[in-house]
């Protein structure tokens, strides 16, 4: 593992790394937040999945979450969102490859050899940070915006047990029903659905739903409403009886104005599951 | 005046507008926060003057300010730190031209025609946000990073009665004996270093001092302290008796992180100055 930078930052340290991925063979980048409280030994984890087009990077300097996490006494892990670098697949279109990995392993051609996110995320990013880092393993819980909205959430179900709590801000909700989701599934999964069903938050809570509490954040006049389908979301949590808080917050939109609005509620909510506060 | 964006941001809006500036004989950028409270009636605003290379966008997406801002019930304007376009002139630098405008008047080719930036933060923008958005003129304060420290202290102390607070991130506080200010204040002004004696913090500091109280925040790992000087602004407060605090923060360098990690503080002190809180 190969330091980028390291910045003090609320009284803790915001360092980027980066490492080579056996996962997705290739060179891999994340930040990782460390609160003033692991100083005295290991701390809680709260895991951030970005959404289309992000790197590591924007959340960790737009969405506001070190304060909250330097209050809270949790690190902070921001992925990245997909494999990068030469001979790693991509597409022209924004929302297929590379900034658009959807949290899958892929399947497919010419995907397949690199894109392994899911994998990456929940087994070989999580070994690597918890042997560099004094991060307790036994308390993780995992939140994400967009398209990281869909990855926290089908990882959280998909992973019984590895998460006290999960949230998300504006999640692509239902991917197997929307043209963001469809285009993707199939091209890294292949045409048979049945093998997306893994990957659908709503088809994920009508089937069983998650062993803990779930808050979601859907803005009113968020511009991807069509894209994302929160009504059906927020039907199968009620219909499942989920534990938690499906939220419409009038006026906000899809950006990062939004999420760091919201910021303090979520790492607040995933501190209470942690029993932090 | 048009209107680029509006985003929903902790209760308030963000926004980005455009306008023709007589001033600086461009279409010049800035970003405007309004606070839940401006929907009862005018608030008042904190001015924040952004660092080389930096545009409105930066400390309006990076700083977190405006959570700060919505607590306080503070309107925040984020100017971009230059002229910018067509026939505007530039240098292969980047600390000279184009983002490096030093909040001054340039009196020098190929500058004068468009680097007006003391005009335009001083006179012009102030009078077209007062007309266009809810601000209370009588109540304002000012602040920024680096370049825009400068411009924070200098304004500050350039204006008398205008600022009920002021303070500074990290400020260039020397530039009249650093190689960020020298080489600019000599293209933009002249060689006549008499010129540059209204925009050095420390000159004006120990010419007469700052009408109000005066906070600057530094941190202690800082990769340009060489550069910026401020023991010598330290020094030239206590020997003025200047009312405030020059404060040294231990492990933080010239980053975004270091400014966010303090910000809850800078628009603490300014809401008190402006009897908010």
């Amino acid at each position: 593992m190969e330091m980028i930078s390291e910045n003090r930052c609320f009284g803790g340290v915001q360092g980027v790394y980066s490492h080579e991925s056996a996962c997705c063979s290739t060179t891999m980048t994340f930040g990782l937040y460390l609160p003033p409280q692991a100083a005295h030994g290991p701390v809680p984890v709260l895991w951030y999945l970005s959404g289309l087009t992000c790197t590591h990077e924007n959340a960790m300097v737009k969405a506001g979450a070190q304060a909250h996490a330097a209050h809270a006494g949790l690190a902070l892990v921001f992925p990245d969102t997909s494999p990068r670098g030469e001979g790693v697949a991509d597409d022209e279109a924004y929302d297929l490859g590379q900034g658009a990995g959807f949290y899958v392993n892929a399947t497919r051609s010419p995907w397949e050899p690199h894109f392994r996110m899911w994998d990456y995320v929940a087994e070989e990013l999580p070994a690597l940070v918890v042997s560099e880092f004094p991060l307790d393993a036994d308390r993780q819980a995992i939140t994400g915006h967009s398209m990281g909205g869909h990855g926290a959430l089908t990882l959280a179900i998909g992973l019984p047990g590895r998460f006290a709590s999960a949230s998300a801000f504006a999640p692509i909700a239902h991917p197997s029903q929307s043209d963001w989701g469809r285009k993707q599934l199939s091209a890294y999964l292949g045409e048979q659905e049945s093998t997306w069903a893994a990957h659908d938050s709503v088809l994920l809570m009508q089937d069983r739903g998650f062993d803990g509490p779930l808050l979601v954040d859907q803005g009113s006049d968020d511009q991807f409403l069509d894209l994302l389908k929160p009504e059906v979301l927020a039907e199968a949590m009620a219909a499942r009886r989920q534990e938690g808080a499906f939220r419409i917050q009038k006026g906000y939109d899809h950006s990062y104005f939004f999420i760091s609005t919201f910021m303090g509620d979520h790492v607040a909510f995933h501190a209470d599951a942690l029993a932090l506060s």
